[in-house]
């Protein structure tokens, strides 16, 4: 049974925010790389946007470059986007479709949407040169709620285990059914820790989200997720029947199959390390945060609604993502200043409110996965 | 009493030029930060700034951001900005006035005009949590001739005495009273030391700048500072009643209280380790330094006239300003060439000219204040 | 006698690309600099370049800028753009003429061309002081067909020492009297190792220059230098009377005195560290190499043709310019993929094909430059 609790119920004990180097330092930006961003399962897109085999995204985790497509068979597969021969990068698009396997353009080495390296021109007689050595370098994929997952482990913890707490949980809100409505990426200056502890307070609701709080009130939530790699839970929308939008009445029809209570909630939840999920009665917005160095975050956020919104003249998507549009930039911009903040020698960790215990959750789960010599 | 020598008389004991490494180091430029810009004064603005309480101004010392204001009871305050909670930057404008106590953007922790921490919205009830620990962190301040500096050590030396020799020295030229006409920033890509360097010599003049050596001959002058962390002296203008403008005529009303002598000298000051004062006989120019790296250098200008001058329309303060904007450009010219060619392999310091023995007194202060470790 | 032979036929013996550190570490970079762009000959420029006394080209090999100059008595002659006063770059601009010595625009320091220091105002009296300490630092200089070459070693290996296999080698093209048509520069974001590799080796000619391959087929050619330094041999232009243009018609008169073989082949020669000579019967091209970091090369590519061929209406300089420049930037951009991708943590050393021995064979010459332990 959920226990639900409000933030300021979940002991912070004496919780301080993290030292400032871990905002900064080179060396935990790469820390960070190896234990995290390569251990942890990442979001890397929707199923729906590699519907046919040969459909590929591109995604950059850090310096790295990844493939994600789908094989003849209709399996998702991702490979680090790096040719056996000369090490070439191979797809230089962030998205697109193979007609004819994966061909690199410098020597037109050839692999097969599976990885096998099929065609390598004029490598015949080559003393012990076997094709079957030199696949693409595979990465681990997993599907969950219609989203596609990579992890670059050598040796990745299996998707089931590490996601056990999520399984089945949203089932209600019928992702897998939903479309992407909009798109919009931002190039954030600060480290995306910064982004998940904003994300996961509204403490700073009323100075920063004064249409936000009047849609939902700042501390109206409560939380079912509250330690570990998942944290996060709802907050109350105010107006009967309303929704987080710049008109605040609902911009989509009903996602999934709601009960009464979730259709006057929204549910958000930070998925370590790079997924905001944030569950609407009408809309699923979701973020994927992409770290490019200690002080700089891409992230994408996608709009999804019910497929039959979309062409329905009553409802405006573009009602919900004007609103958090808006929104994310605010959170972006005092994200920014503190990275510039946490820069200076004067900062020291201070002591996070009640309000903020889920912020403190997650640092916890940053030093867990860091390690005591981070 | 004063002895005025010539630069020449002045002994330079074989000194040659700096380690190259010295402009372009990192590690050079970190231990500089530490041992100059934070341990000694700086000069941050003119008090005129921030003439009621609340104005302020920011400050940047390389990462540091600095916060000078004036509190209730109308004394200079100085405040690094950064938010004692989760460490956001506080103020994003370059100067602009408090309205309501310095309210941090984030979660509006908010500081009275003396550092005190006076809201935190929601603390209440927090164990352990008392406001009076977290006042801003305090930065020293000192006034001079209507001007403020700022100290960032945790235990400065006392201004008074790291000013002795300039207490009261240039009283006659009534600087308080003055008032800006012009302000330029530049962006220099020359380490700080070089600016310095170029100022504390006129061995450059005749090759670098035909206009002024016309007005002020550039062996004219003689030093009264010649050892410490306060350099210089004066340079005689050539022409009777002349100044150093485009015209080559008086640009403002004489400022100050000036004996005969002064009336016809620009006396020039290297003011460790930020300000080169420049005292005209009708009108001051303040150069502040703003070290950026080993290789860049943010220089703000000012030029301050007697206050009856800018309604006087038998002056033009433009005329000033021009002649130095120009003589300004091409000394950052020269620095920059510099910066590029002490960064080569073939460089090793060279030999300093009998005429630039305020430049090597310069450098001797650099290297005491690193210590001989640098 | 010269054995030519097909690149298939030079044994690779399981030779592997290089370690991708090799192509991204700054200190990896730095011993290049250090082992080989100050230890070797590089090509600077042609000596019709500085046709004149006083004439002067400035060129910068990694962080050092070096002007080459033509003395007083008609020799070539190099040096640091380093004064030895204060260390001021001297030169600002890439190209020009000296018209009274070499002159420092911070002190007015003077040098002859011949690099002594003739002029140092006002150091008279100096103690200690003799100009004969302080001419400019001097770079060794060498003629070899035409073009000027310099090292900035210390103790630079005699040039016919080092050049022995191509004095006079190419002797029947008649570089020297050869005239500029037009010169293009690149700025390639990829190691300069890179661009070596990948003139090295027709293997990519298919995939990457379909153009080209109809001209003269990717595996036509024979190679007369397959180990050490220098490195390269022909390829065959399919039609009878062609050149490699744009409309596959020669674009200019017969250079030198080619005998009817070399008139249906163009020679590639990769000539360790910096130029890349393609001999062709109109014209010849010449790359020069400057690096930039380690992911960064600063490319200049020259076109030479007969001293007739630029007043003869028959011929357009331009159309074999054009096919080059389409060239060019064709390999640049596969350069630049394989830049990103030898940067990925996926990245191992990649199998050659036989078509590749020269690569491979460059990669030797590099390992031994730099010693084993790099």
């Amino acid at each position: 049974m959920t226990t639900f609790l409000k933030a300021t119920e979940i002991p912070i004990r004496g919780a301080r925010t993290l030292p400032g180097s871990w905002y900064t330092s080179p060396a935990v930006y790469e820390r960070e790389l190896e234990r995290i961003f390569v251990e942890r399962w990442l979001c890397a897109c929707r199923a729906a946007e590699i519907a046919n085999p040969g459909d590929f995204v591109v995604r950059c985790v850090g310096p790295e470059s990844v493939i994600v497509t789908r094989d003849e068979s209709g399996s998702v597969r991702a490979f680090y986007n790096v040719c056996r021969h000369r090490g070439s990068r191979i797809c230089e698009e962030a998205r697109g479709h193979f007609e004819e396997g994966i061909q690199c353009p410098y020597h037109a080495w050839t692999y097969a949407l599976d990885g096998r390296l099929i065609g390598a021109p004029h490598m015949r007689g080559l003393e012990g040169f076997d094709p079957a050595d030199y696949p693409l370098h595979a990465v681990a994929v997993a599907e969950w709620e219609g989203f596609v997952f990579i992890n670059l482990s050598r040796a990745p913890e299996p998707f089931a285990q590490a996601f056990a707490p999520l399984i089945g949980r949203f089932a209600r809100f019928g992702m897998p059914e939903l479309v992407l409505a909009e798109r919009i990426t931002y190039d954030v200056r600060a480290n995306w820790k910064l982004v998940h502890e904003n994300y996961s307070e509204c403490y700073h609701c009323s100075p920063v989200h004064p249409a936000l709080v009047r849609l939902t009130p700042s501390n109206s939530g409560e939380n079912d997720l509250y330690e570990g790699p998942f944290l996060g839970g709802y907050m109350v929308i105010a107006k009967p029947g309303g929704s987080l939008t710049m008109s605040g009445r609902p911009c989509g029809l009903p996602v999934g199959e709601l009960p009464a209570d979730d259709r006057q909630r929204v549910y958000y939840y930070s998925i370590f390390p790079n997924m905001l999920l944030s569950l609407h009665p009408d809309y699923v917005m979701v973020h994927t945060l992409w770290p490019d160095g200690p002080g700089r975050t891409h992230i994408t956020c996608d709009w999804l609604f019910h497929p039959g919104t979309l062409s329905d003249p009553a409802y405006d998507p573009h009602d919900g993502v004007a609103f958090w549009d808006m929104t994310n930039r605010q959170d972006w911009h005092v994200c920014e200043l503190s990275q510039l903040g946490v820069a200076s020698r004067a900062y020291t960790p201070g002591p996070y409110a009640p309000r903020e215990s889920l912020a403190a959750a997650f640092d916890a789960q940053v030093k867990a996965a860091l390690g005591e010599g981070a």
